[in-house]
């Protein structure tokens, strides 16, 4: 039996064109391989607290970060964020929001609720490409992740 | 009377040598001149506030993010980022742990007490010079900022 690699960033993106372009931009740049990538906010917390279609996964392996867009199906990435950090198994993971909402209450929201980071999505391909590379380097790079659980 | 340029980064640090270093680093390639440099954790505190020795600063004028030592006189760094977090006025203004600690209490406080992000400064002076200046570009140029209280 081989373990599992561990997973260095968890994608919560319902847009299937910007969670290829997104996942491109962070293996071309070598930043990492071990990305996941989940549709909505409901597969996320499955994901995360290893239930439902996750219930085979390790509940300790955390991602090092969670890249989150605010609009998704099932549940909306602002509740995905509260309800992390008010779970004492995820609260510590760092989330980024990553999302084309410039809008103030969102922004607001986030911050509210202890988000780590908020990113607003360039428009511009190759701008896109270049913000993904450096917030993956950031966080896998520079910032040191808490430990696990 | 012309208005004050508001500072981008406070910068928290005792070490006269790291705090040159890092400003340097920050304005040689130009990720900003507007940093404030602040040596304890109480003159930290003051300067949020607008209060002692800052008294006539206005207070809406918070920093884009802090940078924020562990290791400070006079009032720890863990102590800071707990009074920011603990204060409505400050709550949401980014704070990223710049320290040379990499112990595993330290790191654990500050993820318990809800720091943006922790990095370790590098001991070898160019890999500190581009550390700083990664971290500056996040800050300033990636991150959304929570707006004005």
């Amino acid at each position: 039996m081989t373990m599992p690699i561990p997973v260095d960033i968890l994608l919560v993106e319902d847009n299937l064109a910007d969670a290829e372009l997104t996942v491109r931009a962070l293996t071309k740049s070598n930043v990492t391989n071990h990305v996941r990538v989940v549709h909505d906010g409901v597969e996320a917390l499955e994901y995360l607290r290893a239930i439902g279609r996750y219930a085979d996964r390790s509940i300790t392996a955390l991602p090092k970060v969670i890249l989150l867009d605010v609009k998704l199906p099932l549940m909306s990435g602002i509740e995905v964020l509260r309800q992390c950090k008010a779970d004492p198994h995820l609260c510590h993971v760092p989330i980024v929001m990553l999302t084309s909402s410039r809008e103030e209450p969102d922004i607001q929201s986030c911050y509210n609720l202890g988000v780590n980071s908020y990113i607003v999505k360039p428009v511009d391909f190759q701008q896109f490409t270049d913000v993904v590379r450096q917030a993956g380097l950031y966080w896998l790079l520079l910032n040191e992740p808490p430990s696990a659980p």
